[in-house]
């Protein structure tokens, strides 16, 4: 994991919102690492569970709920002059991108926002930012419980079992990222995310392909 | 290759152009594959030659007109149900998407357009469809004339020698294709293309991820 950037949790600093105008849809500007601010905060519950006992509670909820729809936000900064995607690591292992599940009945922006909040800042309305949810870049669907996931859905599948959808969030040129103790935030260059399939699984590896149109600018502090 | 349908080629037909409203951005209006027909025309040339020939043409190419920009046409019909991609054979071995490289100066959708028209359809003006270029799905850069591709530019890379672009090109209900005699136009399921990087490359075996974004709507004729 040479290439990854574990970002360091420091002591209270500023905090300002200097949000850009971003409306051009394909130049995505970034801002360095160095503009960001990280702290850590309590630790949130992970349900701690084998592959058999979450096979059994997505077939419950499939059951209680249908289908199940996860959203995962893309954010980028710049670090040695190349864009870095921020991933979350769980027990120094699992990466995830930053996002989760939608409660029955949240619209998927919400539903993002709440848990950006929940895992990047402070839960609290009023310290919570105000994430910028942009465009949907790409859908991965699970035809069955147990199964792979897929970028389409093919005609033999009628009833998916779960959604996985990823927004581009725009990053301000300042903000206080505040992470749970239990996750650890990293920042990994798109150049090593890139067809490392094996590391990063399916979602995650396509990433810099699905940001292959923009125009990154990087926005010097 | 039992998943390809090779695309026959008949007889004359009627042609009559028939363009939907394709609004809204996140819908993706497909027509089926009986919808269109097939036709051929004279054997267009091709440069022959050794990859020392090509790179030796890459070189003074860019030394005379510097990056070389190739623009090409992701095209989508539907057959059994599921999305089918539209590529290009040459010599029952290489899978291409259609496009080509651009003149010094020509946009890149007036030069796709230009090069649709030269490998799928009647070239001269009158019988050539005004193909719907809609928006730009991904880009890869070739950053050394002996390199792969890659969906970026790293930092340490100042002078790429070639970009690729992908757009995404919206056919109408109904459009006649007429492909020079040494090409086979093939129309290959999304599903087919997932993931089979060996067969098809990096570019193209990554455009079902390029597409998840959108609900493909199979519109009946």
């Amino acid at each position: 994991m040479s290439d990854q950037v574990v970002l360091p949790v420091v002591g209270n600093g500023n905090y300002h919102n200097n949000n850009d105008d971003h409306s051009h849809s394909n130049v995505l500007n970034i801002y360095p690492l160095s503009c960001y601010y990280f702290g850590s905060k309590e630790a949130v519950p992970f349900e701690d569970e084998t592959i058999a006992d979450r096979v059994h509670r997505m077939k419950s909820n499939y059951d209680a709920y249908g289908l199940r729809t996860c959203v995962q936000a893309v954010l980028l900064v710049e670090l040695f002059k190349h864009p870095h995607l921020l991933l979350l690591q769980i027990r120094n292992s699992i990466l995830m991108l930053p996002g989760g599940r939608l409660r029955p009945g949240e619209s998927d922006i919400g539903g993002l926002k709440r848990k950006l909040s929940s895992k990047l800042s402070i839960d609290k309305d009023g310290g919570r930012p105000d994430w910028e949810v942009g465009e949907c870049l790409g859908m991965w669907w699970r035809h069955n419980f147990e199964t792979l996931l897929y970028p389409y859905l093919p005609p033999n599948v009628k009833w998916p079992k779960e959604c996985i959808k990823l927004f581009l969030v725009k990053l301000p040129a300042s903000q206080k990222f505040i992470v749970p103790k239990n996750l650890k935030l990293l920042a990994v260059p798109l150049s090593e995310i890139h067809e490392s399939q094996k590391k990063y699984g399916p979602i995650i590896s396509g990433i810099p392909q699905l940001l292959s149109k923009f125009a990154v600018n990087v926005v010097e502090s």
